[in-house]
């Protein structure tokens, strides 16, 4: 900074306000700006974070990077960060609620300046001493949540199965026990269905009973008779499972999209491009 | 750390000792790692760190997170360092040669105690006056490289076409025109197909030239004739490349693997669950 000064001619305390962006005149800090280009002065974000309290530094916690969704989106994060001078730390929990509350406790201590969360740990402590963005989960008033818009993306999936002709519909669900805004699929498949006075039936697993896609399977089987499902339209709540069904119903000779049509959720592409694994309701870029 | 001190009865310098592995008597050790429980204290890394000129941090610099293979390396990469007690920071690139030389400086100021690339960048630079480990790039002998063994994967590939049955082989490859250790799939099919006095033909085109996958599609179209290819075992140096090629054929009434034989490269899954693309020399955990 004692370069800089002498090559802009400036007080070093001049230049000590331009890079910590305190107010200066316009003058002077064109003057410092030039100067530190003309020297190749790169400010060190670390010692800035000591100086100023802060880290440019967030944290994301995620479940995993391997699911396809996840990737996608510690990939976005990760883009939009960078491009704002910030660096990413990453802490992969694999849904372990152990794993979550020791991110965050070393998260905290490294001092980050934000958390960017998706949890499922129904006891999660989240306070204000860090700002918190949750994904997908509602803590309470002071903790923003970030999600796409789950109830009309499930009346999107029920009026489109209709628009298509389906007239028996069903819902398959998924997911965690932890109430979470992705359960609002839903309601928004029930909402429009009760509202439209179709016929549906919707069906709903927790991950944590660990009972696969096996009572899926069961319940169309009962619901199939010589080669023809009672169903001909099924809204799941990921495209994952809307997959694993395709698979299950072709397995069975069932035509798909020709007997019965399926809508995932998601927007998931095989390779994360451009190829979707199914019809689905997309909240994610490709 | 002076708490810690009174509760174990203990000088403060020898806390100091325990707290930072300094060699210290085993009883004082015991004595002060009870009392640090008893208290609940935590080291705190970020200021650990500060004293001992180490950050705990390692910096992964990838192309990008969404490709299946690069968040499957991520996803290994994060669980090891977490385990260790390190944080890791993520810096994607999107392939773009400048991003990976910012990406090396951004990291390099902020001190991380060491760095792991997968670059592509022919002009990059790396010093050793940070730890740098290369995956599937050599860069000198100073730089270690990690890479699975890829001579052996292009030979596995012949041999099992062969095994299969195939008499006319082929090798598609395409990736960065940078050599990396990735081109020894090519070297090691062609030698087999060599040794073996295999007909084979090899195809080998740059992501940089931009041309996609049509130059192989027009490639088999010129060898197929009234529904016959003339090739019956492809190996593709990578899943992508196999799964378009796979596509390709389909789409022109080629059964395949009826009667043409295909192999990628990688191991990856559909969601990176258990359910492989297609027949692949897998160099990636599921």
């Amino acid at each position: 900074m004692k370069d800089v000064a002498r090559e802009a001619g400036v007080a070093l305390g001049t230049v000590s306000k331009v890079f910590n962006n305190k107010p200066v005149g316009e003058s002077y800090r064109k003057k410092v700006e030039e100067a530190a280009e003309r020297l190749g002065y790169q400010v060190n974000i670390y010692a800035r974070g000591l100086r100023s309290d802060k880290t440019y530094t967030v944290a994301l916690i995620l479940p995993n990077l391997y699911h396809p969704f996840f990737a996608r989106l510690a990939n976005e994060v990760c883009k939009a960060l960078l491009e704002k001078g910030y660096r990413m730390i990453i802490a992969t929990t694999d849904f372990d609620h152990q794993a979550e509350e020791s991110c965050i406790n070393m998260v905290k201590q490294n001092k980050v300046d934000g958390i960017i969360g998706l949890t499922y740990n129904p006891h999660l402590q989240v306070d204000d001493s860090i700002p918190f963005v949750s994904i997908d989960r509602i803590f309470g008033n002071n903790i923003p949540c970030v999600s796409s818009d789950n109830y009309m993306g499930g009346q999107l999936a029920a009026a489109k199965l209709t628009e298509f002709g389906c007239h028996r519909l069903l819902y398959f669900r998924t997911g965690s026990a932890t109430f979470g805004e992705c359960d609002k699929r839903g309601s928004g498949f029930e909402s429009y269905c009760q509202t439209h006075k179709l016929h549906y039936d919707a069906i709903y697993l927790n991950d944590e009973d660990d009972l696969g896609d096996d009572p899926f399977y069961q319940y169309l089987d009962e619901h199939t008779r010589d080669g023809v499902c009672d169903f001909d339209g099924i809204f799941c709540s990921t495209d994952l499972l809307a997959t694993h069904i395709l698979k299950h119903l072709q397995s069975r000779g069932i035509q798909v999209p020709g007997q019965v049509q399926i809508i995932g959720y998601d927007g998931l592409c095989q390779f994360n491009l451009n190829d979707p694994f199914c019809s689905s309701i997309a909240q994610c870029l490709q």
